[in-house]
This record gives C-alpha cells, structure tokens and sequence, in this order.
C-alpha cells in the first residue's frame, strides 16, 4: 500500500486506530480454544469486529512464533484474511546485514504479503536498505521506544552532534528513505518528545504503540505529533482484543474500537484533514 | 548448557568452532532439492559431517522464516537432530518489550529448546531480562557487528562518559547478566577492537561471526580475544557449508570444518587450554 492510499483510508474511515493483534492462546477466550486453529479463529472474530474502525492491523510476530510452526500457520491465515484496504504491519523488530535482511524481506513482504515490517536500527543501513527495495513497501524503524529499557541506550547524547541517539536513528535512515517508505516508532508514553521529534521528521509516519495499556494518552499525542497529513498510527492491542474475555470479547473489542475511532474523529476534523 | 559444561566440551574436542546453518533453498545442491525436507536434509547431512569437529551450531532464523511455516517446521527437526553435548544458538536478533520477550523465549528455550539466542540491545533491559530467567540458557547480545552499517551508530561516542555505544551496552548488560549467562557479538573484521573490549568484558564469552566468507583472520582473533578459558565461539557459515555444490558437498564441508578445528587446536595448545 502506498502513501496516498493509507491517507484515503484514513480519510474515510476517519480513523488512524491500528489495532494489535497479539494473539495469546493464554489470554483469549475459552470457548475458542476447542477449535482447531483458535489462534486465527480469536483474530477472524476481532477483525471482522474492528475493521471499519481501523486502517492498520499489526500482528506483534513474537506471539505467533511462541506456538512454533503452528503459530506460524495461523499467522499465514491471518493476514490472508485481513481485507486488502487495510494497511498491515508485521511486528517484527528484525534488524540483521544485508543478505539476512533480504531473507526477512522476502518472508515479510514476498511470503506473507506485509505491507509493512518494523526493523531495530542497531546495526545500521544494512539492517534497512533491503526492505527499502520493494514497491509500495514499508520499513517502520524503532527510534523512541516506549518501555522503561528506553532509558538504557536510546537518550544517549552524541559527543560530536549533540544528538540522542534516537534522533540520530531518524536523521539517518531519511537519508536511506523518506516519507514513502519509512515510518518511525515512537512511544507514546512521552508526548513531549513527540513534538520534538515531528521538528526531525516532520513528513514521516509515525508508529505509536501503547495508547491504552500502556499509559499512553490518545488527545496528547494527536496534538503532538499529527501533521497536515494525520501521519500517525496509533496501536492499541490489549485494551480492544482483550476488553473482554466472554462469548462476547467480539462485540466488546468492536465498541473499544468505535470509542477510539470517535475521538480519532474529532482530532481529524479539528486538523481540517 | 552450562558454562563448564562449555568448557569442557571445547577442551575435549580441542575446537572452538561453531557452525551457522545458513541453509538456503537457493544454494543448497540440487539433488537435495528433491527431497520431501531438502533444508533438513541439508542440515542433517552438514550436522553428521561437521559434528566432531565443532562445539556450536547457529542456524540464523531468518533462512527458515523466509519459507514459512515449512521452514519452521524444517529448523524444529534440525533442532532436535543436533546432538545434546552440542551447544545451540538460535540466531535471532530479537529485542522487545518484556511482555514480547517472554513470548521470544518460551518459542526459542522451551518450545525449540536452544541453548541461546542472539538479542539486539536497542530497546533496553527489557530486551534482555526475560530470557536471564532460564537457567542454564544464555543471551548474546548484539555489541559491535561486523557488517558495513555497524559504523552507522555503534561507534557513537557518549558526551558524558565517553563511551562508544557498543562499550556502553557491554558495560550495562553485564549489570543485568554475567558471564554464566551473558555472551557478546562481537565482530571479526576488527581484530583490534577485540583487545580493547576483551578489556571492558575479560569473562564474557564473545561469539565472532565472520570468519571466513566475511574476511575475519582466526589466528588474529585468537590473540586479541582468547581469555584463559578460551572465551570465544568463532562462526564459519559459508566457507563450511557451500564449500562444494555437488553431491560431495558433506564430505567438503567436513574437510573446511576439520582444517579450521586443527588450526583451532594451536592457539588453545599455546594458551595452555
């Protein structure tokens, strides 16, 4: 999916809601878990709820991979299931050289049919340049993230730029992609460096995780970090699939979706987008 | 496996030698092809051919999920084919939030049952912690790569403590490990800068990647990073395993990897190990 119609989308559906499918066959509801795939069964059920509220679905791949192959069969199942408007994303935070990446590409883009994958920037262009080959394909890149970890490495000031490290992170990859192709992560625990970073990235998407729960606070980061454009993605996982763990999860993980997509609403109108 | 448990097989088998299956569909030799499971008969085959000389295996993760769930299913049997008394590395790159990472470790240490896994340090402690919880399993842990774009970031220097970020994450992982738990990636295409992190890490073990087919100088890397239990796993992928394309190919693979366990064998002779 292209730039332009990831923005249609969000245009009409007035909604920039991703919404996470971290499957957890330790948390979803009990009746699904006598079926005989109750992974794709549980994420079927939360698509088919949540789909005209949001734009993006990202299946976190760690809960996918923690079942073994059949994890992986479910993922398959998964996104060939996903309606084709709907931007997707792999959560995935590869980040490997050159010829390793084009492995992850290949499975992420050519296997399954990703629109997107998040990469961790540790190891440099290698660890980007190989997804950045495909049309209509996106690299979403860890600058700020929002777990405590954060803290360790991603503040770290430069001796030479001045610049933290995650700003650095950003400065960079631009320079290997643009707004075409390359999104950013930034957590939403700290809405106060969400302006900071729109000053360096100004034209890029941004992945923000955690409104919900993690803390994150959706008018603050609206305000903050949207541009002309929307530009943002915001994901909440656990507090839509996992509002409820009755027969009735489906329903109650739809009305979760339809209260952040009504205020998603009023920040879109009020951008004039 | 344990860290003397480690040792000892090393000492034995006079051989600090591990060996990456790198198994690409692409590469392997025809005749294989086939086969119902040509990647783990590939596999199989380099395992019988190269076990007596070797005390690791890495198969790198992203050649198997680049086929999908056959390709899980072929690393499941490859796993389980390895002989115990041989230590496993699942060549991951992982790094996530903690909830995530939990999910990382049961599909890498419980559900495939790897002795370790490579993480990448970006996101922080979280990152890292859950996998320390097991014991007699490792974490090794990205610090300087040797692949182009490790020059991007990993060598940026801290304004407060003039560290270079790479000594930085070795300095605060071994906060939250040690060296009974904790290895380090640490890149053969430097040799000189083995000496100066064998000073920041003298315990750690150091998996070297990149000898061979990446231009690392073994005996280089035995005289600025062996420590007085040898320390080190030294990767061999390519040189080894498509050494030969034909139906000899084993029988090539085995003479690579028994040429590198002999020279293997003088520098832990002239150590005293």
């Amino acid at each position: 999916m292209n730039r332009a119609e990831l923005i249609e989308q969000i245009k009409q559906k007035r909604s920039f809601l991703c919404v996470g499918l971290d499957a957890d066959i330790e948390k979803i509801p009990a009746h699904l878990k006598e079926l005989e795939d109750p992974i794709f069964e549980f994420n079927k059920a939360i698509i088919d709820a949540t789909k005209d509220y949001c734009v993006a679905y990202k299946p976190n791949i760690a809960f996918y991979e923690s079942l073994g192959s059949k994890g992986w069969i479910s993922l398959e199942k998964t996104l060939a299931y996903i309606p084709k408007d709907i931007f997707t994303i792999a959560d995935a935070k590869r980040g490997d050289i050159g010829n390793t990446s084009i492995l992850y590409a290949r499975a992420f883009f050519e296997h399954m049919n990703f629109d997107s994958i998040t990469v961790a920037p540790y190891m440099g262009s290698d660890s980007v340049l190989p997804f950045l080959t495909y049309k209509n394909k996106w690299v979403i890149l860890l600058a700020l993230t929002s777990n405590e970890g954060a803290l360790d490495f991603q503040f770290m000031t430069s001796n030479s730029s001045g610049l933290k490290l995650h700003e650095k992170v950003i400065l960079k990859a631009n320079t290997w992609g643009n707004k075409d192709n390359l999104m950013f992560v930034v957590g939403a625990t700290r809405p106060e460096m969400l302006k900071a970073i729109r000053k360096i990235a100004p034209d890029n998407f941004l992945l923000v995780p955690g409104v919900g729960a993690q803390g994150g606070n959706l008018e603050e980061v609206a305000k903050n970090g949207m541009n002309k454009e929307c530009g943002l993605l915001i994901n909440s996982s656990r507090a839509i699939i996992y509002a409820d763990s009755t027969e009735n999860f489906a329903e109650v993980a739809k009305e979760q979706a339809r209260k952040l997509q009504e205020e998603m609403k009023i920040y879109l109108d009020s951008f004039g987008i």
